[in-house]
């Protein structure tokens, strides 16, 4: 079939290759060969409604997957994915963007064709601002080996890469270079190894608090089973940060709860902070991470093993990365301690609504806690749907997902739609708030025209609230929706409005009972109703504005 | 009042003296200082749902006051924005980005605050490749001059810019310069001019059937006047582009039509490639508007004065622009010519709806050119709901607004609420198609909020109907939207869904009676029906997938 082994084709068997079966985008006349190559193949093309909506898609179904693609046209698609491309750079997401552009006969010279800015070099310049590697499959001599490179970079940091297809080039036949040859993993010093991993397991050992801060990296990098088993080993308790949050079970043994400066409980933040040693494995300690650099945790007491880098206190042991570094301590001699105490989260009580008290956001989240069941995955918006939702019990691994550090408003809803393609077995459960519902909450529209059942919860405090505490106006409002006319609007799924907790049980309860189709579920709050995570951390913010 | 003399307060009071009323845009948190005074300030800022709604609203300002501007915050605002500012700058409108940002004393160091992508300089570079002058106001010292240089390249060249304000500057007290000293307008040769002028006269006055072709950058200098001056004096008829649609009131006499290579009717076309002499003044002649490079224009009777350039037949006068050659043209000695004949637009007759016929593409577009009355401004978006408008008559200036060059979809419904803020005495009527109204239809949102009364005809034809005919597949489907139920939603305006001419006739009738709220009105067209312009383009578009 060497015939048929075009450059189109080649793209969809290496994405293929490495786990991917569901791209996202929106066609247009510079990509249309490319997606009929696309629709034609195995790979499955999912529509969605905006540019944006593919974005935040491709990027949840990276952060599973460990790969995620996204496919549009020249200038008017690729530029709308700026943001979220920024977005997968920041969070470390393996983003795909592949974007069609004017055939390289056509742009010989300098002609005006539709959807070009400046020159024809403009958009491949943006996005090597958001992106580790960049090609343009122009040349069929060269274009796996390219392809390939730019892949392999997405894999290595974790980070969106970009991949540009000229329209005259998608249907040339390209060099099948067969099989890759796998790249040999970079060496690592084994004498700086073994120096590093006997200071820390020396600290380690001589600890008699010793606090495991388990972040995002861990889960990017497929590290989990080493976390867990370096917790069982040692003994040693851990925390996550709010990135991190569900990066394994939360009932496991020994979790002491998200950490995350101010913003902590009062559990999670005594155990960090009093902590004689702290071993952060792949924590980012962002400014959100850190309740906004609240984090009180005393170098001298710190072990931080990260994606490309590893401090111990003060100082750096270079070439060592958090793969690396989190084997060898499995490996390592541990003293043994006492057993794990049971993880901080109680198997929650049973919720009983207060039939007619309005609705709070606190009370909602203990409803969720209480009712939430394995196969529901949580996808947090940011803002209060995040912060409310650090302590909700996470029961198995990767079922907490949202963009805790770039903070994009309107990634969940785009983000639900991946997550149920990438893992079908999981419900998503959707918290966003009222004005970024407005930005992607549409993106519905996506989930009803494949059959998707997502349940989407709406919390309407009538605007911007995280902003209120710090400067507030009316360009903190917003104009209201009818949110539960949506399924009327998209011809498909279930609504609800409510203001109660006897509402709002009922709701959920419906929506989490019907499996057939997606639900939106209204829920009408006090304008200043907010958590008291977000209360302790808008105090801290509004020193800053 | 120098104490209150922020650089906040400098920067609203720059808009202000250049005719900007109104600020698109959304707030967040490195941004709200700056808002707090822009809402306590004269400008009406207006909040839309999504920034991408922003920056096209600002856009669409831009083209009427000559300058528009979007105010955003930091990486997730900003960001969004990098399409519709590319936009700006392809079609030359000045639009001012105004990006909150960290402050400068939170980015020492390699702090990972939120909203950060690689560097804090990442924004900016990337706002490098679409704006032509960028400027950060983070010294008191310098910020207003630096903001007036870059004020002043936006208007020179009509295109977009970039202003960042890092938070913790905003409030700072700004030295204040006092009144701007007026640049001196760039040096001409008078000698060039003179030598220009003769041989464009002589050209013309040669021609038995010279033409001018009016382009858009007419509009963006603000040059209609001249254009009008000049065909009156030389009694030469005159096409314009598809861009440059409306750029004159197209009920004047000597109008030929829309001349646009094959895409055009059959006058325009014969009147335009069977002149002896064309004038193309501002026209950029992209390949839509030469109809996919269809147009027959022989280079040896064109004499074309671009925004920065003037070429006669295959030669170049350097440092001659359209505004100084129209000048001289109209004071140049032209040879007297027969009156021109009347505006190829006769009044347009009654339109019959033949009651139960499917109302189609066609029909439609004769509907409305019988119906629609001076108070009323198209706009189009891209595909056939431009396509389908090139015939449309327009009674006077600037009534018509289409993205015609770079053609993004979803910008007309963001663009109908800046034109009724930026002239309050036109109505909009939006054209838009299916899919783009899925992107940007529910901004909407924003209309309702101020209490503007668009008409939205929202052309379904199941999907990306100018796609279909290029190459076909399930990714030009849209899952259609019960689009009349959208005032439901928004809780705002009337819808109505119409399938025949006489459903159509009526629901037009009302909304243009029912002067008080916005309409949606969906028109359910066959899923093959497009207009025979579009019908044209796109068998030249199909040779070239």
């Amino acid at each position: 079939m060497a015939d048929s082994f075009t450059i189109a084709r080649m793209l969809v068997d290496e994405l293929r290759a490495r786990g991917v079966d569901h791209v996202f985008g929106i066609p247009g006349d510079y990509a249309l060969g490319l997606f009929k190559v696309m629709e034609d193949s195995e790979l499955a093309l999912i529509n969605t409604c905006d540019e944006q909506g593919a974005g935040f898609a491709a990027d949840a179904y990276a952060r599973i997957r460990g790969l995620g693609a996204v496919a549009v046209t020249y200038g008017v698609g690729a530029l709308k994915l700026v943001n979220s491309t920024a977005q997968a750079y920041a969070e470390r997401s393996p983003v795909v963007v592949v974007s069609g552009a004017p055939g390289v006969a056509e742009t010989t010279g300098d002609a005006l064709l539709h959807h070009r800015v400046r020159d024809f070099g403009t958009q491949m310049r943006v996005f090597r601002e958001v992106t580790v590697a960049q090609c343009v499959l122009d040349d069929p001599e060269t274009a796996q080996r390219e392809l390939r490179r730019v892949l392999a970079a997405a894999a290595r940091h974790k980070r969106p890469v970009y991949v540009e297809v000229p329209r005259d080039c998608a249907l040339t036949t390209a060099v099948d270079e067969g099989a890759e040859s796998i790249a040999a993993p970079p060496t690592v010093d084994a004498a700086t190894l073994a120096e590093a991993v006997q200071e820390a397991v020396g600290m380690l050992n001589r600890a008699q608090r010793p606090i495991i801060l388990a972040g995002v990296e861990l889960h990017r990098f497929g590290l989990q089973d080493k976390l867990i088993s370096l917790v069982g080993k040692s003994g040693i308790r851990f925390a996550t940060t709010i990135m991190g949050k569900s990066v394994v079970n939360e009932e496991l043994p020994g979790f002491v709860g998200v950490y995350a400066g101010s913003l902590s409980n009062e559990m999670a933040r005594s155990a960090v902070e009093s902590a004689d040693c702290i071993l952060n494995l792949g924590a980012m300690l962002t400014d959100l991470d850190t309740g906004i650099f609240t984090a009180n945790l005393d170098p001298a007491r710190v072990i931080a093993a990260g994606a490309e880098s590893l401090g111990i206190r003060r100082h750096v042991y270079p070439g060592i990365g958090l793969a690396t570094f989190i084997e060898a301590l499995c490996k390592a001699e541990l003293v043994d301690r006492d057993p794990l105490p049971p993880s901080c989260h109680a198997a929650p009580d049973q919720f009983e609504p207060v039939s007619d008290d309005p609705i709070t956001i606190a009370r909602l989240f203990e409803c969720l806690d209480a009712e939430l069941t394995e196969d529901v995955a949580v996808i947090a918006d940011p803002g209060d749907a995040l912060f409310g939702a650090i302590d909700l019990t996470i029961h198995s691994r990767s079922e907490f997902m949202a963009c805790a550090y770039y903070a994009s408003l309107g990634f969940a809803v785009p983000a639900s739609i991946a997550l149920q393609f990438a893992e079908p077995g999981w419900r998503p459960l959707v918290l966003v708030g009222d004005g970024a519902f407005q930005m992607t909450g549409l993106e519905l529209t996506t989930a009803a025209r494949y059959g998707l059942t997502p349940i989407v919860v709406v919390l309407d405090n009538d605007g911007y609230g995280t902003e209120r505490p710090m400067v507030d106006g009316k360009f903190n409002d917003v104009h209201g929706w009818a949110v539960s006319q949506v399924p009327d609007l998209i011809r498909s799924g279930q609504g609800y409005e409510v203001r109660t907790e006897q509402q709002f049980v009922a709701a959920l309860g419906a929506a989490l009972a019907d499996t057939s189709r997606l639900a939106v579920i209204h829920v009408r709050l006090a304008q200043h109703d907010i958590s008291p995570a977000l209360e302790r951390l808008t105090r801290e913010l509004k020193q800053r504005v």
